[in-house]
């Protein structure tokens, strides 16, 4: 599948068949993120893969009790185990770094003929305890993955015009 | 081109071909990043595009002097507006937000045989100024994108094992 057919037709699934998902095809997309840029390549990302269902129901919960979470077959769940760095912009490194990689298995999941849904309405603290996520460590998102039970329209998007600018701010 | 290629061969490219970017490929790039999904579909970004010459080494030097910027011959400055929401899991929506815009830029670049470079090393206040942009915009990245002039070898990433865990951390 092209890259602009995959952007085009990614959506957001809220809700998943009960049907596996290939190993081979959840490792193609695991594989998408670890191969994924990262400031100064620190990769400072680490993801654990949830298959189990008890827990799968448990981080549905904690994702503010959004039941389709906990549907999909697998939940990977995005983490940053260095927090600190700072790019000379001024940006945190880590919520970009974890953006691009778990953007990258997004996609790569559309080729695969699966379906996603970034989840950032969850409660951290929870999540960590379900999973024995120490301390320090910041889950940045929670990414449910399966095959799409339904697939929605696409969202509106601002136009062109709202969006873009050329060679000056105006 | 699929998606896994774009991801295996896109690389940080720091030297860019004297040579314009036709303007259906800089659309289809724009056009990748507008599509892309945000929190609640906020799409508090907002990207400036900047072709003229002075303007670019002008850019390069705010982004501490990588005269590479300003060789390619687009630059496009990724910006938030709104830069207050936070997600219920703890994080700010718009670094992750940008990121997912940029990174479908990315790849869609790569898509069109064209290169990028994500750049976090600048001084936002000098990129503001230079473009007009108003105080509470930030300024998250820089995106210098071109035909490659020399593609560099892939870098290090972290093992599976590094990287994945399976059910709970470890």
């Amino acid at each position: 599948m092209d890259v602009m057919t995959a952007i085009r037709t990614r959506r957001s699934i809220r809700s998943y068949q009960d049907r596996p998902i290939e190993e081979e095809k959840l490792d193609a997309v695991l594989e998408a993120g670890r191969l994924a840029p990262s400031a100064s390549n620190r990769q400072e990302w680490r993801f654990v893969v949830v298959k189990d269902e008890a827990t799968r129901q448990r981080l549905a919960r904690a994702a503010n009790n959004q039941n389709f979470v906990g549907e999909a077959p697998v939940i990977i769940v995005a983490c940053a185990v260095e927090t600190s760095h700072v790019m000379s912009c001024g940006q945190l490194s880590y919520p970009i770094d974890l953006a691009i990689a778990v953007d990258h298995m997004t996609l790569k999941a559309v080729e695969e003929g699966l379906g996603t849904c970034w989840i950032g309405a969850f409660k951290e603290g929870e999540v960590k305890e379900i999973l024995g996520i120490p301390d320090q460590v910041r889950v940045v998102a929670l990414l449910p993955i399966g095959y799409p039970e339904y697939v929605p329209s696409p969202t509106r998007r601002k136009s062109r015009d709202e969006v873009f600018m050329f060679e000056r701010w105006r």
